[in-house]
């Protein structure tokens, strides 16, 4: 049997006219250092730097995007070992696991989460046969051995990856304990923390009282009022900065924000932790915080990320049996123009502000999203997330973004991975495909070569830095 | 003049690195058989299976996508001889009507219209000239030859065409006379019907309640409560089983579909009996005979089909001299996260369910159908439907699918036709653009060319054959 | 260094099996006359026939889509020296601002502003460098000595520019003194005016008073009822038909049509004088008044132009210190299924009637603008329109618009520019990116070449020259 290896000019379009030019960006930007300043990895692995428990437990049971595609053919998620809320029991045999996964792993051809997962074990893991049914335990036992090699502890693979600096997702209430291990350890990979309040800023969380309550024992006092919640966030705020924090997150359904003053916004907290808030007041409230939110960023100058549009938990079996993140959030239809005027009449004219904007709804990139970018000062568009962070999802974003806002009103491409391996797969990809992008345009004389290496650096590179101030 | 022979390559890439493999690939499909289980012939032509009556009556009075093109530019409907509701006169001459035709016959550069109709002037009929002004009687005269030979009645047709199952439409109080007959003629030709009880579901229909009396007579009750209805159908469900429908489907304007309990179900029906409903009543019932729809599915196996969005008889000059089906029905807006999620969370964990969702509004594709289909296991995507039954629609669905949904969770190509003769036309250009994207995959090294072989097999004939039960 | 010389082939698809017939289709119509129905120049310049004061002032300070985009990328508008409402100042030096947006140029790359300019600097002006920091002040001097000699004054370009009809836009109430002027003059160049009533049909905007005041004025008589305005409106547009004009243009949030009847006009209209009207009356009269201006259509031919979407002055700073139309008009979602339902089953059958209809939101070219132009005989599609005015933008209104609408239910390219020398370099692209999707047609053997190049001919000038009756 042949050797399984990814060709070198994947993902470029055939045409040799435009090919070569792709390959001629992509030798430029290729070894460049990994920015990824947001990303779900748990830091934890830094900290303990012990060897991952096996192929299955790193490749499967923690990535929705891959049990998610097995469920939607009727393999449950009892038979992939996705552990339940209530312990009830489901498969434990790793390999058992395994063999069903590889024996689906066509399912994969044509979706962006193949392409990763054969980078991660061609590339990463030096397995050289393509995975299937037939080679399944015997390429799992491949990964097994590689991965009780010191070179593929975490740090070292943080290291091999070249990440120059990997954020994390954190709670307000959050130690932040394994940044300031990672920092006193003395080891020299540079892991941050961002600032993500949705679980205090959402009152129709079910957690919600018991995250305010939360964030109240680590700021040391009672978080009884809508001031006291303003103030715990600032002090949060400022403690994360002291590791590294340049930026805050937020996943809303809608992306409105409105100034309900403070009188109002006392109101709604107060019936909130009275147990007796509608959908409404959740909305404006969410819609209120967003302005505080930035209001902060303004003066403490963390850059401000909004993630808007996904329906979350849409599948309630799902959900009550496994809990959330298990690959059913939706999208929905998205709005910009009148949902967030009112936050970019106040603040986005004002240089101390960055506001940085993804959304699912593609249909937003040209009619909303590239015109709002190609005017306000603040406002960037993040790269083309979630399910979109693929190789047509990619290329819409630019085709779609570009000619309104430029480049220079992107922030490039960062990755939004749980999965820790997938990291160098995911930049890789997205290399190629402002590769190829870049090379379309110098093909067709749109710009020069000259002109589309120097973009393609800033891509892979510098918007990232510049526009998340790392 | 040169014979008008349809390239061999056609809308395949140019580009010989992707056309060469597109080649290939169609090469390994082009002759599989036709598998229609949702279309809109007429049952009866293969009962009595006589020749077509001319050319002007088989191609052009029958087919709206093809006289609403030239209504558009201003050619009126009477010169086009389509019959009014009142009888009214009409152009009589199929000669002048062809003329008509060709002479406009350049407005279809570009469209899929223009594409089926020299499929099947060129391929079926062996015309070896592009149709025009100058050579309409002409090639008339050519058809109007062919169509008297017996090669060319209705059931020689089916088997030239290789259609190994052709569904039809049905009301629930339709005898299915033609579809006995054409089973007991001992004609082996596989023609099955589908269940489609929308006139009896949607109480703001005008027939609706002249439709519940027909579907009495033929259950042999009188419908006069929502209890009845329900009965009714079931027992019409069984019986169109017998003559092999495996489908049900459903044209409705939204996809939103919620469970109003029987006494709410049962008020709604006796306001519509006494004809006192209004348009949100009439919203709500056809939502909660969705879910009871569903419901039935799970219990008789029936493969549900929501076919969501049209804005029906939008131009009612139109509708009130002609009728329905007249080329003004208009896509409108569609939404699926919110509309489907009560249906899919009650049915759509279960492994007796199968629901294959079709939409006009392209912008679901990525941000709504595709992370559906990509979750829940009785959910699968029609394909590309209506005015984007077309190489860019085809595409842009393959596009804009694939990467969250897979291959695997859409049921392949299925046409939706009127025109039994452009079924081949329409078939043969999927696959060539099925082929074609599989091409553009496996030459960015996407996929393997062995791989791409064995997924246009499923698109062309298996996924529909198992969605289908057929 | 070398000379800057734009490629001959720029913007044809790499693939010489396309690219050679774009080349061959492209040569057919690049020299054709230039039909500019509905622009944005000052007639003024025709009278003067001035030469332009300098680089600044002709390529920056009048170009809202140019300095949009430095001040996204926070460059200020006084550094621009963008003229202040209440004449607070701003930088004066055009040297200076031509230097910074020199500087800047890099901003346009991959954008049609920077493709525009490129042709005018490189082909109407001789430039043979690329601009930058460094060769700003030398490109400046070039420029303004070209500017300084007879062969750019207005009508000697607009001449060089083979421009057959040039339309500008103009207010009811506007005297047309330009165009009496330029017609007395015995100076060739046709322009004409096109009649835009958005003054006095949106009664929420701030000047609704003071304009029907102006266009009392110039009608002889007070307008104060609804009666009187109808009057007035139905005067100045034969007023303007003598000058020449043959359409109108109604720029509106929404496309929204709906008849009030006469009663409940005047009612809307005492309000709006009494200063009591709402929000909701604004956009019922609105509404109304797209109907009473289809039915003089009607009456007397002029042709309707419905531009929709567009949230002017999103940002109020910019606005309260700038004024309207500084790049901060945002499109937001449309929709023209329901919306315009009434007022195409009233006039959109009538042969009389001809209704050209635009949107920033592109989800509507396929799933509702197509549809609707491809079934009623009165309605056409205008081109992509503003933002999308640009190669992808272009490229994707055909690929969504001809397989439903076809090519002959669109209005051919024209502009909609300020930007008096951009015209040649709008036209050339749109002349480059049809003959490219016609070269890719033909390539997949969809039509022949001689039908792309007639089609070629009908999208460059016969249909607008049709469309717009000039």
């Amino acid at each position: 049997m042949q050797d399984f290896i990814l060709n070198k000019d994947r993902f470029f379009d055939p045409n040799p006219g435009v090919r070569n030019f792709a390959r001629e960006i992509y030798q430029t930007i290729k070894d460049l250092p990994i920015i990824s300043p947001h990303g779900h990895v748990d830091p934890q692995i830094f900290v303990d730097n012990k060897p991952f428990p096996n192929p299955t437990q790193l490749f499967i049971t923690p990535d929705h995007y891959v049990f998610r595609m097995l469920y939607s053919k009727g393999i449950t998620l009892e038979s992939l070992g996705i552990p339940t809320i209530d312990g009830s029991p489901v498969e434990t045999d790793p390999k058992k696991i395994w063999k069903l996964f590889a024996e689906n792993f066509y399912l994969f051809n044509g979706t962006p989460s193949g392409v990763w997962l054969n980078y991660e074990f061609n590339i990463v893991f030096g397995i050289k046969q393509k995975l299937n049914g037939e080679n399944a335990l015997q390429v799992y036992d491949e990964l097994q051995e590689k991965i009780n090699t010191p070179e593929f502890l975490p740090r070292n693979l943080f290291e091999k990856f070249n990440i120059e600096v990997l954020s994390t997702t954190d709670a307000p209430w959050d130690s932040l304990e394994p940044h300031k291990k990672i920092k006193d350890s003395g080891w020299k990979g540079k892991v941050v923390p961002a600032f993500r309040p949705d679980g205090v800023t959402d009152i129709s969380n079910p957690s919600w009282k018991q995250n305010i309550k939360k964030l109240g024992e680590v700021c040391g006092f009672e978080i009884d009022s809508y001031k006291k919640l303003i103030q715990a966030l600032e002090e949060r705020r400022k403690y994360f900065k002291t590791l590294g924090c340049t930026s805050t997150d937020h996943g809303v359904v809608s992306a409105y924000a409105h100034d309900l003053g403070d009188v109002e916004a006392e109101n709604l907290f107060a019936n909130a932790l009275k147990g007796t808030s509608n959908q409404n007041e959740a909305e404006a409230f969410t819609a209120h915080m967003l302005m505080q939110m930035a209001r902060m960023s303004v003066e403490d100058g963390l850059v401000m990320q909004i993630h808007a549009g996904a329906y979350r938990n849409h599948n309630k079996l799902i959900f009550e049996k496994w809990g959330p993140d298990k690959g059913a959030d939706i999208p929905t239809t998205c709005e910009y123009t009148k949902n967030m005027q009112e936050l970019l009449n106040r603040f986005g004219n004002n240089p101390n502000f960055t506001v940085i904007v993804f959304t699912m709804d593609e249909t937003n990139y040209s009619r909303e999203l590239a015109p709002l970018a190609g005017h306000y000062p603040a406002m960037k568009l993040g790269p083309s997330w979630w399910f979109h962070d693929s190789i047509e999802g990619m290329t819409r974003f630019r085709q779609q973004v570009t000619e309104t806002a430029g480049f220079y009103n992107t922030v490039g491409f960062i990755d939004d991975t749980r999965a820790f391996v997938s990291i160098p797969a995911r930049h890789d990809l997205a290399r190629r495909i402002d590769s190829n992008f870049l090379a379309s345009l110098v093909a067709r004389h749109f710009i020069s070569i000259e002109e589309a290496i120097v973009i393609a650096k800033d891509l892979t590179y510098n918007l990232a830095k510049q526009a998340y101030k790392l």
